[in-house]
């Protein structure tokens, strides 16, 4: 136990490195810059700013650990823990000057990721979660007051809460199988990337469906769903840390009930 | 001048009475009513509440003024003047834990909206806005500090940042407009309300387009855009603040732009 608590303070510390570089450029006309030739995909001086405060702090506590990042090359790990960083989920969000883009760190052992944070510097909240043998928990901190996160009593689909980041980004099997989930879910939400999986988490929404996803966009949200109570999985209902598509459910007989939906569209 | 003053002061008086009725409720499993017998049209608690603590603060310190609020009878004005009031804009959100719900409260003179705030208490954000004889002038505070606002510099739509509340909500000529917008925009956010309105006074997007939009909705938000320097119309470039269709934008050109694709659809 003295290691993850150990790890749990330095997760604190790595999320406190990440607000300082972050904070300052957020809502203060930070440049962006086209980095996939085709579409919108901006970088900006925070996401750089923050992964490199973060991997400093690595290196000088966690030297033996490897690092895996959006914005830098993968640092191979010596010791078996790998720390998965996305310094700025969200960062349309971000540049828009929405308070929803997060700071995604997560502690991925052999079998998956085992601690983690979804931090939001704006508003002050930060979402941890932990499972395997380190203990299933997700507790939200701001302000120096510690909340233990739980999932929403299990609803059907047509009761639900659902989001998903970007409906249009659907195509396809995958456009048709979320029509199909929209179209029965009570209500949907649009555009939080991680942070509608900390709302999951927190017990405001049931669901999040969404794919195309990177291992440092989910790596973290693992042990903070499975933490709280709920579940993640990818479309066919197997691990999702790696990536690609995945949805996030508080219950089990809602998660059956969109995995059905999501089968046809399954890769 | 100085009954503008009185006015400013009364302003943040009345939200920090909504404040503090509906904070409470936030992320703690209000119950939701169906108000609309069909669809999904919740009231809360925390709404009546809200608009309650208003209203007593407003027939304490204004009894000749009228109020128009989304949960109560409208009161008559002996004055001419009336404060238009929606205790809890964003009510889907608010329910499902996301903090981009505002408290809205607008100061409506003969010609519309004078003074008015896009209040969200859990960031802890008031967006301030004044036009007319006021002098037009938009700010934001947030714990004791107050910055102006400013609209982001001229952008024309293929680089530009838009919003809507919900992108399915759209039906015929209109769905068809937002479409031939949503294809020409560089990114569009989803799921904002008044919120995102604010967002564009405060230089992070750049324009907002929605329908169905009832007084209480808009009235507020008509000083805040164009205190910061922004124009809000209907989708014919008229008056909005009795609702309807309504279109935000962050410089003329780009007004133009989307009301030259809003046009067909125009009622």
């Amino acid at each position: 136990m003295h290691r993850y608590d150990d790890d749990r303070r330095l997760l604190g510390v790595l999320a406190d490195a990440a607000r300082v570089a972050v904070l300052p450029h957020f809502r203060n006309g930070v440049p962006a810059h086209n980095k996939a030739a085709a579409g919108f995909d901006p970088v900006t001086e925070a996401d750089k700013a923050a992964e490199a405060a973060i991997r400093a702090v690595l290196a000088e506590h966690r030297p033996d650990d490897g690092i895996v990042g959006e914005e830098e090359d993968a640092k191979a790990s010596r010791s078996g823990r790998r720390w998965i960083v996305d310094p700025i989920d969200g960062t349309r969000a971000f540049l828009a000057g929405l308070p929803s883009w997060c700071v995604l760190i997560a502690l991925v052992e052999e079998d998956g990721p085992v601690l983690s944070v979804i931090d939001q510097p704006h508003i002050g909240e930060r979402f941890f979660g932990s499972t395997g043998a380190a203990g299933r928990a997700a507790w939200l901190e701001r302000a120096g007051v510690r909340r233990d996160l739980t999932v929403r009593a299990a609803q059907p689909l047509a009761a639900a809460l659902g989001e998903t980041t970007d409906p249009f980004l659907f195509a396809g099997a995958e456009a048709h199988a979320f029509g199909a989930i929209r179209e029965r879910a009570r209500l949907m939400r649009y555009g939080l990337d991680a942070y509608g999986y900390a709302m999951v988490a927190q017990g405001g929404l049931d669901f999040v469906v969404e794919s195309g996803l990177k291992t440092w966009d989910v790596a973290a949200l693992v042990p903070v769903i499975e933490g709280a109570g709920g579940i993640l999985t990818d479309w066919r209902g197997g691990p999702a840390h790696e990536g690609g598509q995945v949805v996030a459910a508080s219950a089990p007989a809602l998660h059956e009930e969109l995995l059905a939906l999501l089968a046809p569209a399954a890769l």
